[in-house]
């Protein structure tokens, strides 16, 4: 290939086998898929109610696509235009030497576009095709119930892996087909492609995100808190809006999300191994994350094949079953990552970095349960507190998850120390590039994790079915007990997903150091004055001030999603509360219309889209254009600072919540209807937005923001000389927008404020 | 003066004079506390309620003293003999010239030394005697609220202003003194005395905090919510305990917190003027902050007095007779600024820096207002939002929060961005200097600030004696307005608190560059590799790991403080519980045994205070020792940028919660004991420790953290090339220390296991 001056046959062989490798992932998924379709979907009945499910996911998915279409095209003209501005980059002009500069802008121009859009479409397609698949997986898992649990295990994690290797495979796929095209003029593409696949997987999270809250705390406030009527009550209007946010928020956007920090680490190691390419000329930086990746997907394939219930009754075995894959998977990554190190690198370092990687997701792992399981003391505290009333509760979960977001902090902060220590003595591009294979080794058994995470929807879903369409007890016995374990596996790879984020953020930020330094050499900036050589100093008082607004974004991103579902789940109440007052539906005679809350659900989800999309797009060029290049920098420490604590804050508080709910309605404290279960429902309540909407979008959009960083960069430098004049008119222009799309969407809970129309049950 | 080579005899003059007008200041305070005293005190069964509060808030001081001074002790003995791990200064040598080099270096530890100790003396000083002149004041304020609604006003304004005119003219005088002993080699001994004032403003938060918010969540929970009887009924065992609270949080705390601020900001003002100084060889950059100070102490003295009630009845005249007294300073001193810039700087910047903070702290306060004052849209949401229930409060008041401390973020950078823009085109130095002048000026005021603070608690415990003692009807009408008066007065001067700890937080930051750049010229270090050239680089990853530790520092504090919270409140509810079981209290026939709640919240303030100190302490020495000074400096970054945001969002919500519960109270959505008043109950006790405990004491604990950094920051250097390995023994100590601190805290609400024991009212 021409693009790759100085490869060995190993290497020009390695690059197509990962080619094949993705490919083959992607073979597996729909292998899977046909599997899953020809299971049986059950009575009538069930399929009534899956019917609804699904018609509620689709237009979801319909309306948003609609709502976000105008600005993909609006960023995808941006981005082949800006070539315009900032001339190609020299490895550009070398990679296509054969053609004239004029073609190689046009070439590097739409290499970017294309991949922005692949990158979108990537994100889209995982988010969309996943959720579908849970969505005709759930109706079979629920139909095989009647039967076997063995079966109806094997199909919900089946379904769930379909989305893992969806994952794996594009996420591998784009990346290697970007660097094979393009060679050491990638960058330019990858930062595309990385940015259509963060801003799409903000989207999926936001709008998810927002869904499910609504509707599960609109369905909950007034179905179990107001009437008294158990969760999925088929009287209660909301329940299948419910069912459909399980789907979109827990399965569309974990989904997406997970496949942004997955194709954002590949791109960060590929710029970073770019950058020791440039050098040491040894491609082997390179082609290691890449070969990493392909034995990752390989693993999962070989791990994920092996789950299934070993028995028809016996309880857990469903999660051993699961562990059992998971570990599999690992050993044989480990194993042939000895050997790639041992044959391939010849080194020991790049291998410790991954190491160290695999190391973290484990620890992160035991913190994140530690924190939010029932058997340990923080959920247990949580419970204990609840017999003094909500307050107490919530100053408790708050503690909790104060002392989580420390933890999570130091365990990150402990992981860039070890790439310090393994790359001890060398440049700063080395440290870099060793983080940034941490979140390469971190996120290897992506395809397991999706796979673990989206059972667990499935898996919810299933048994609400079973309720609605009544199955028998039997059923419904394997159906809760594969909904708890789906609830463990759910919570387990929610702090593989922040954890990553952050660590992918830090490669990130390490590649805007390697971009920015790239981009000042190529203008002739003196070797001294360059970034990688300056540094972004906090000490000078404008990066400072970056520091500080950077760190007050994840802040107002998540007081917008907290008061979105605050406005959309009262919407909810009203509708529930109305449609209660239909003469004969309390006594179960006459049916709700599920349609209208869903569609206010769908609606709600759609409406703040834009406004926090243009705050992360938007906020790093206000302070790049204002402050400067190096401002930005700052601003882009403060938003992983601030961004991650607030997520695991956030997460845990939601989650410790939620468990010490579970704890008391297993009968700790009087159990179900005590004073303490009421005001652990007022704990779990508040907990749900917080860890399931706010939190989660702070990842995408950390990443949004440093990406959008990275690709103005080069544009900030160009006309750093321009005038501040001109900085404090785009200030203003964006003071004005940010203020009123802030203004906009104020608000609350106004809307219910009819408590007295609802009927009691 | 030898310490003033060049002055000019304007300049020795002012020097004089201002230390004349914090004497002065001094004896102002001594004169209002001689017209308190001379009042009347009420009948006997008042002088038995406020003898009750007055024991209770001494035992707490001398318990706090006797816990607090084995560590003062230590910290004094280790600064005296930290002169001999690092020699003098050369400016020490300059200054005492005819001292023999080794005397010099004891004159240095004994002066550094002393300046701890006073210090720590004059901010103990401030909240001690200024908790005890509260108590003095508040039975006075009830024994003449039955005769004069002017009289009563006078005395509670007053005896506040006793302790404004103390935290004026103490911080002066230490500021004062050390400059003219020490001249240009004064930073060592600043440090010193910054350090002491504010390790015990962190103690008088903490153990404040800690015991006002147990008594009164305790005091609540069982009283209000369980029992159902009023707040400051006197079947409440711990209704003392509460009003105690207010006096060892809100005024003891407070005053201390405010002085603190006040010190730090004359500290980091002098010692970046000491460095233009050495810059520009002018000494007009340090007489000018310290005249600036001298004309707002005279200010507060002329504003402070014109404070009187017009009229008896006229309701709201007490509020605007307190506004016109801080009109009036303030329109003083900016007369006098103006004066000083014309005549004396020859220059406007200095000027228009001190006005930067005048204007700040009206924009803090407007901001502050918004968020949380029941006329505006933030606090009416809530209130609105209590209508689904506490959990849709809880969320709202959160995005509330959250939302405000975006604001005032911006509001601080702005400010800085100010100073950037005042000194456009001048060195670092500069800009930094004009942040001090900025705190400076923010704090011109704070005699009046203090008084209105102070006027808060006197207030509430005149009402708390005159209910418990019985007072007739007209006199309690006038004690009520007047607690709603201190309620504003009180909100309106936090703001001003935690903003002032930022930017003096930031001057502090600034300190470090320079006294680390001065460290590194005096060993020989090159021009180049000196801190002030080349920054503090998150782009180092070590310096990345320092701001990601710092950042999470704040969140492990305010976790431990809510937790101590919650653990006392546990006791006080055990302790009342079980106090309502004695026969015939309920019934009024048997007083209950105020001392045992008043003991219990007393050990548990001191519980902490230890413990948290260390954190504060230990943690900038961990983090210098094992990463290096410039990591240190990554690392108060973090510290400053979590810190602010945390503290408002803490500060706001709690107040909005507050605020909106008061709204229902006053009628709204049902008024008292409706389902939204049952709501608004559940936000304001999850506020109180937030507002008044882990906010508040943030801003001491940043400031500690960035004074140990000063401090620590020459042995550092001088050791930096000590191996890591030591470094590495002194993280494992830290760590089994921080850790074993952190497990011995641990618990919850466990203890309040026995809601059954309760009895009913």
């Amino acid at each position: 290939m021409s693009s790759l001056i100085g490869a060995t046959s190993f290497e020009v062989f390695s690059l197509w086998a990962v080619l094949g490798i993705a490919m083959l992932g992607l073979a597996y998924a729909l292998f899977l898929r046909a599997q899953v379709m020809g299971k049986d979907k059950g009575t009538s009945q069930m399929q009534e109610v899956w019917n609804s499910i699904r018609q509620g996911a689709d237009a979801y998915l319909q309306l948003q696509l609609k709502t976000i279409l105008p600005l993909i095209f609006i960023l995808t003209a941006v981005l082949f235009f800006s070539v315009y501005v900032v001339p190609p980059s020299e490895e550009a002009l070398v990679r296509f030497s054969n053609y004239p500069p004029g073609q190689v802008r046009v070439i590097i121009g739409v290499g970017r576009a294309i991949a922005f859009v692949m990158g979108a479409f990537f994100s889209l397609m995982v988010g969309q095709f996943g959720m579908r698949m849970a969505v005709e997986g759930n109706v079979r898992v629920a139909a095989a119930a009647r039967t076997s649990y063995s079966e109806a295990l094997k199909i919900a994690y089946r379904s769930g892996t379909i989305t893992g290797m969806l994952t794996d495979g594009l996420g591998l796929l784009g990346g290697t087909l970007i660097f094979m095209a393009f060679g050491v003029a990638a960058p330019d593409a990858l930062l595309g492609f990385g940015f259509g696949g963060t801003l799409l997987a903000l989207f999926m999270r936001v709008g998810g995100g927002i869904y499910t809250k609504a509707a599960d705390v609109g369905a909950d406030l007034v179905g179990k808190v107001e009437a008294g009527i158990p969760e999925d009550d088929p009287r209660n209007a909301a329940v299948v809006a419910d069912l459909v946010g399980d789907n979109v928020g827990d399965c569309a956007g974990m989904a997406a999300d997970i496949f942004e920090s997955y194709e954002v680490t590949i791109v960060a190691g590929l710029i970073l191994g770019l950058g020791l390419h440039a050098l040491t000329g040894e491609l082997k930086w390179i082609i290691f994350p890449l070969l990493v990746r392909g034995i990752g997907v390989l693993s999962s394939i070989f791990g994920t094949y092996l789950v299934k219930g070993e028995s028809k009754e016996k309880k857990g075995s469903a999660l051993s079953s699961i562990n059992k894959g998971f570990y599999a998977s690992a050993a044989v990554s480990i194993l042939a990552f000895f050997a790639l190190a041992e044959l391939y690198m010849n080194e020991w370092r790049a291998f410790l970095s991954v190491a160290v990687g695999i190391v973290l997701a484990i620890v992160i792992d035991e913190v994140t349960k530690y924190f939010t399981h029932t058997e340990y003391k923080p959920v247990k505290d949580i419970a204990s507190s609840a017999q003094s009333g909500s307050a107490t509760l919530i100053l408790e979960g708050l503690s909790v998850g104060f002392e989580s977001a420390v933890w999570q902090i130091i365990v990150i902060a402990a992981t860039i120390f070890a790439a310090i220590f393994i790359y001890w003595g060398q440049p700063v591009l080395y440290v870099l590039y060793g983080v940034a294979m941490t979140g390469i080794g971190m996120l290897t058994l992506t395809g397991n994790n999706v796979a673990m995470d989206s059972f667990g929807p499935i898996a919810d879903n299933a048994n609400g079915i079973g309720e609605m369409a009544g199955l028998d007890k039997e059923a419904r016995k394997v159906l809760t007990d594969l909904d708890a374990v789906g609830n463990t596996t759910k919570a387990i790879t929610k702090g593989v997903a922040i954890g990553s984020a952050v660590i992918a953020a830090v490669s990130l930020f390490g590649s805007f150091l390697t971009d920015v330094t790239k981009v000042q050499a190529s203008l002739g900036i003196p070797e001294v004055l360059r970034i990688m050589s300056t540094g972004i100093r906090i000490s000078d008082p404008k990066v400072f001030v970056g520091l500080l607004i950077g760190g007050a974004v994840p802040w107002l991103f998540s007081s917008l999603m907290i008061k979105a579902v605050a406005r959309a789940a009262s919407l909810i109440v009203d509708e529930v509360r109305s449609q209660f007052r239909i003469p004969g539906l309390m006594e179960g005679k006459v049916k709700p219309d599920y349609r209208k809350a869903v569609a206010i659900c769908t609606r709600a989800a759609q409406k703040e889209l834009v406004g926090l999309g243009l705050i992360a797009v938007l906020s790093p060029l206000i302070i790049g254009i204002v402050l400067g290049v190096e401002a930005l920098g700052g601003f882009l420490g403060g938003v992983i600072l601030s961004g991650q604590l607030l997520a695991v804050f956030m997460a845990s508080s939601g989650g410790a919540w939620d468990n010490a709910k579970k704890l008391i309605e297993d009968g700790l404290y009087g159990g179900k209807g005590s004073p303490a279960h009421k005001a652990s429902v007022v704990g779990d309540t508040v907990g749900d937005p917080l860890k399931d909407t706010a939190g989660p979008a702070l990842n995408p959009m950390i990443k949004v923001i440093n990406l959008v960083s990275l690709l103005a960069a080069p544009i900030l430098i160009q006309y750093s000389g321009v005038s501040l004049t001109s900085g404090m008119i785009v200030a203003l222009l964006g003071a004005i927008v940010g203020g009123s799309v802030l203004y906009s969407k104020r608000g609350g809970f106004k809307q219910a404020q009819d408590p007295a129309a609802a009927p009691k049950a």
